[in-house]
């Protein structure tokens, strides 16, 4: 089988380039320059961020496959343009790969790349691709674009505004400790699979951002969640000013993460609020809105649950159980890049 | 030594945003938020490039100080916005560290970044920071911008338009020589230091694609030495339909180099030709500019080098010689990540 050493670096760029759809009439040049061409709109504001998948720290080959890895690789840039209330239009890929990378792998992770840019309108404008000399990465850096005045930021939140989470929380982290377990028959195949691809493939929540976007509702913060509920809410208190309540009775758990936990003999609530790369949207909303925050999400046939509100103590973090006793939550357990080890 | 492990995601990514300074009123947010917030200017065109450096393929931590390995890391990326006749303001960059990476190594790699960044204005505005399981690497994600009548591409060269090249050609491959040779002592350390110091510090060209950008000379391509000039100039050749001739009088070859090549016994022209790295602007004029172009640099102080011209051969580059004998030289003999090994 071919590998990237015989077909080096030019073979490759125009391996990818072929495969790409040059759509977009702002992009005036994609791959083959030393920089992308594009323009902007006019009252817009720009948004760019960039996210790296490494192997063995972010994914394993063993549990992902090479479609998968690029649908991942995009889907968690693009939440991050989601998360400010702007829609991805252009990204660049960086990949570092091993010198034994087959063409098979490198076509089927652009197909993955492909399919999501496809499905969300953003141009593959360009990228780097060397040689990695051990571990595969994938770099992706993307833009985006905002309305002027309708830029979310984390902070802006004040005590009494209400907090909403789009989707369900918990599942991605349950689809890990699946894809990590020895016994992955402990559920159905049905909520298994559907954990397990939470993970994988995850949505990001562009059409949940743009209905806040294009409406006039007083979004007053907002954050995917990729680092789990209690520790991304904890950035949403305006650096620690404030504290929030949350009601266990509200939090979003799906049957899938239910039946699991059944299974596990484990709480589904710590899952919920400590799992990581759920990548749904957490935001803050004024407490007169919340009607019109819930018919928007329901005429658009979108998820979205009312799981709490900002309080006035700072850094506390305070979750009401079903039985109305409180649990003061620890902000700082989520995922650490350095400390996972 | 505290390292990483000790600090912390959280904890670098506070003491990298602590040494950035913000100045830039374009952007609205930089490091801090899900992505970075800025507005463009009005009737400009934008422009965006991504590399990669990774350890053990595009550098050795033995021969390059962190703080070069950051001014490095940036300028490539850099030079790929001048190479369009654009000016950088943003960029974004994700690091993936080793466990062990020592605090002081990050500090001094952050000098490096924020030193050039500082030079040309460029504003820090985010990034990811990940464990890497072995090898350091660096991606760095640039933005720039051009007028927009005044974008440089790669194609738009006819036969008979002038080539010319900014600075020197080959110190930089001559510099990765001595820093991979034994014996460094066979020449002056002055001239050591210069090539060295190409290879490791290069100076990205915005200066002189201002001045071009600025000018109303009619600039028909332009792209930058990174892979050696016969390979880079056959990208100027509209897709190998042209071909151009090289004067070998012509060829700008440095002080240093001679004196390196003349105790090498190494013809000098070889690596003019092939080395790679010099991150020098190659490009092309109408005949009629070219008086208009020498007095231009000359004004402002900037060494260009008139070194041939675009010729309607098709993929055929000529390099003739002092003696007035005719060599073709073979494109593709620049670098390839891949097959380098």
């Amino acid at each position: 089988m071919t590998n990237l050493k015989q077909l080096g670096e030019f073979g490759l760029i125009e391996r990818l380039r072929s495969r790409l759809n040059t759509r977009s009439p702002r992009v005036k040049k994609g791959i083959g320059d030393d920089s992308a061409v594009f323009s902007t709109r006019p009252n817009t504001l720009q948004l760019t961020s960039t996210d790296s998948l490494i192997e063995s720290i972010h994914f394993d080959l063993k549990t992902i496959t090479p479609k998968q890895l690029g649908h991942k690789a995009m889907a968690v840039n693009i939440s991050d343009i989601a998360a400010m209330g702007g829609a991805p239009y252009l990204a660049l890929i960086s990949l570092g790969l091993p010198t034994s990378t087959s063409k098979k792998f490198i076509d089927e992770l652009y197909s993955g790349l492909q399919t999501i840019c496809n499905s969300y309108r953003i141009e593959l404008a360009g990228g780097d691709t060397v040689a990695s000399p051990k571990h595969l990465f994938i770099n992706v850096c993307i833009l985006g674009e905002a309305c002027k005045n309708r830029v979310f930021y984390r902070t802006g939140a004040k005590p009494g505004d209400q907090i909403f989470v789009t989707g369900n929380l918990g599942d991605s982290a349950m689809g890990l400790g699946i894809l990590m377990d020895k016994n992955k028959n402990f559920i159905a195949a049905k909520h298994r699979n559907a954990l397990v691809k939470k993970h994988l493939e995850p949505t990001p929540r562009v059409k949940e951002s743009g209905l806040l976007a294009k409406s006039r509702l007083k979004v007053t913060s907002m954050i995917d969640v990729s680092d789990g509920l209690t520790q991304d809410l904890g950035h949403l208190c305006a650096k620690d000013k404030f504290g929030a309540n949350l009601y266990e009775d509200s939090l979003p758990v799906s049957e899938a993460l239910k039946s699991a936990c059944l299974q596990k003999k484990h709480a589904p609530t710590p899952w919920v609020l400590q799992g990581g790369e759920d990548y749904e949207l957490l935001f803050t909303i004024k407490p007169e809105d919340v009607k019109n925050l819930k018919r928007l999400f329901l005429k658009a046939d979108s998820f979205v649950s009312h799981i709490g509100e900002i309080a006035k103590s700072p850094k506390k973090i305070t979750l009401i159980k079903r039985n109305g006793s409180k649990v003061s939550l620890k902000p700082a357990t989520g995922f650490n890049h350095f400390k996972r080890k």
